[in-house]
């Protein structure tokens, strides 16, 4: 049996600062708004798959599936899903799954995570553990780090810039710039991404997602449920994919190829029935400018050695061809890790619904790809969406 | 589309002291028994659902869905799942589901817990973390004195006393002598659990289940897997279910009723077709000797009130109508928690196919199931398994 899937009912709390909130009070705002949006009752829900990633660093709390069921006001199977910076994307896919195979007809899926109420050296220790504890971390790579020997290996193969980088950057800045859910409304040009504070070369702080509190969910059923119920629920999810790779940056053959990024949006489109061409905008996981060059190419929207230049080429800005995250993206919108794979999902539904206030930019839009990484892409979730014209 | 589901393999690493091996050590070890049982490439495998609750707390190391992947040789879509000591419980019926709807044809489900290398107390703190981190553990409470609650609450409703509890702890015991993997291998009697150490009233020290190491995985495949590839497969999961219940046990209407087992029995039962009285062994969640009461009771196999003497009254012995925990259960047998509830399919399996120390006892059982709880049974897992007569 194969179900169709639909978004019924959308919510993201505001990414930023909010160090006095807790996991699940994120989570339940997120929640409310998803069932309000959805207008289904909440004891419709037959199963919860959330994703967090450090509770246990900020708040000595795990366990975390039943504890978000219940901030949401639902009984139900209640897991926690953790897959680094790919948690909530992942707790998508097994919702997607469910309903697709029949199992169930509305599954809550989402993600909160809490950031900023840690100091910054324990926040880079919290994120760390995403990465290799034995041969990554006790050798003193961070993910700035990790990232940014991608970055030069990637100038040293294809070519390529700081500048270049520093477009991605200001785009994301100036898609968040109306979005009052993001955390930096605020727009930089490339003078600021390049006169930044460095971080790890070649970053500068703007090359670099922040730390950010905050919630995401989203309610997704059934067509038939949607149907009997008379939901107003555009927004499909035709495919989603996931895969895995080497987890040590050293032990995979290139670092400027993500694998598990390719393989997930293969066995999405193979799910989805698409193609590359097919899509017209795109949410990607740009935890660092030079993850959006990566991003693009493995879901196939470039070639390899190719995105680089796409930014500031205005390909992927918002009056472009192949609009990149007009949400802001992880960059300008925030990163609460755990909550920002459904997240993408969120903003992508509403921009494709209409309701969002960059729409215009994808008014003709009919499909969008979201893509949710972990660790150095030791993990990706990719995820097809489609509005109903 | 409603696939059978065969366990191919099992693998178990022994449970102990191993506070030198890494979680993925443990893992990895685990999946290579399970794969030679099995006798099937790894590259075989659809996706993997690797259970891990406190990898955080014991190697800085979270994300461990790709690394445990990789550990066990195997490249697919792979996530930790953590549901506190139902960790590995959830990943098998991810598994199981996966293959049931007809997504995948081979699934390695498992999970892996390192708990010695910490010390007592940093080792209760992350237990403690499984329970509420604001309305539980900082008013003083850990999971002996949430358990303890539990039983002094069920004897002021019930009746019943510590000798009642003792029973359940030397049946373990004794049950874990011949078993090559369990932590303790050797028998205790009821003077022995009385006068032991008290950790929290009514509980000794015998009422509790140990820290431990180890590693536990199963190799599930679909009927159809099975039949061409010509394997000898001959237990079944029939059935799996999992609920959850409001998360404090401040917040639920009964401290001796556990509805999210209940439920997830329920669940289970119905997927399998059976009923209570068609279950010939159990293996259950034994935390603390009163949790495998609770446990006998919400799974159906006694009245409310009545499992506290099952034990006592031999009939939950291995000469019994009804043994439970006859690898040893979490108390002799050990409990490294994110294995825990893979352990109990890999044991429970052996159990059926006949090729465990215990097997003589159970030569005429056809169906068992298995019970994995999470914190104060905030969530649960239980499965029904039948071996071909």
């Amino acid at each position: 049996m194969v179900n169709g899937v639909r978004i019924a009912g959308v919510g993201m709390t505001p990414f930023g600062r909010a160090a006095e909130r807790t996991i699940r009070e994120l989570f339940g705002d997120a929640a409310d708004e998803a069932f309000e949006d959805a207008g289904i009752p909440r004891d419709a829900v037959d199963e919860v798959f959330f994703g967090n990633y450090m509770g246990e660093f900020a708040e000595q709390q795990a366990h975390s599936g039943p504890l978000a069921a219940e901030a949401a006001g639902v009984t139900a199977p209640a897991t926690r899903i953790e897959s680094a910076c790919a948690s909530s994307g992942a707790a998508t896919r097994f919702g997607y799954e469910k309903i697709r195979t029949g199992m169930a007809d509305v599954v809550l899926v989402g993600g909160a995570e809490r950031m900023t109420n840690l100091s910054t050296p324990d926040g880079t220790a919290a994120l760390a553990a995403a990465a290799d504890a034995l041969w990554e971390i006790r050798a003193g790579m961070t993910f700035p780090g990790a990232y940014s020997l991608m970055a030069n290996r990637y100038f040293h193969e294809y070519g390529g810039s700081r500048e270049d980088l520093a477009h991605i950057a200001v785009k994301n800045h100036e898609n968040a710039v109306e979005n009052d859910l993001a955390q930096f409304q605020r727009a930089i040009d490339v003078d600021d991404v390049l006169e930044a504070t460095t971080i790890c070369s070649p970053f500068g702080l703007y090359d670099c997602s922040p730390m950010s509190d905050g919630g995401s969910a989203a309610i997704l059923v059934s067509d038939s449920f949607a149907e009997e119920h008379g939901l107003d629920a555009p927004v499909k999810i035709r495919g989603a994919g996931q895969h895995s790779d080497n987890f040590s940056l050293a032990d995979r053959p290139s670092m400027t190829d993500t694998p598990a990024s390719t393989r997930a949006a293969e066995m999405a489109y193979e799910n989805a029935d698409i193609s590359p061409e097919d899509i017209d905008v795109a949410e990607v996981h740009d935890c660092f400018t030079i993850a959006e060059v990566l991003a693009l190419e493995s879901l196939g929207l470039y070639e390899p050695g190719e995105a680089i230049t796409a930014a500031r080429d205005g390909e992927t800005t918002i009056d472009g061809e192949l609009p990149v995250n007009l949400s802001g993206g992880l960059k300008a919108k925030g990163h609460p890790v755990g909550a920002t794979g459904c997240g993408q999902i969120s903003e992508l539904t509403k921009l494709l619904r209409g309701d969002h206030v960059n729409s215009h930019a994808v008014e003709d839009a009919t499909i969008g790809v979201t893509h949710n990484a972990g660790g150095t892409v030791a993990s990706c979730v990719v995820h097809v969406l489609e509005v109903e014209s």
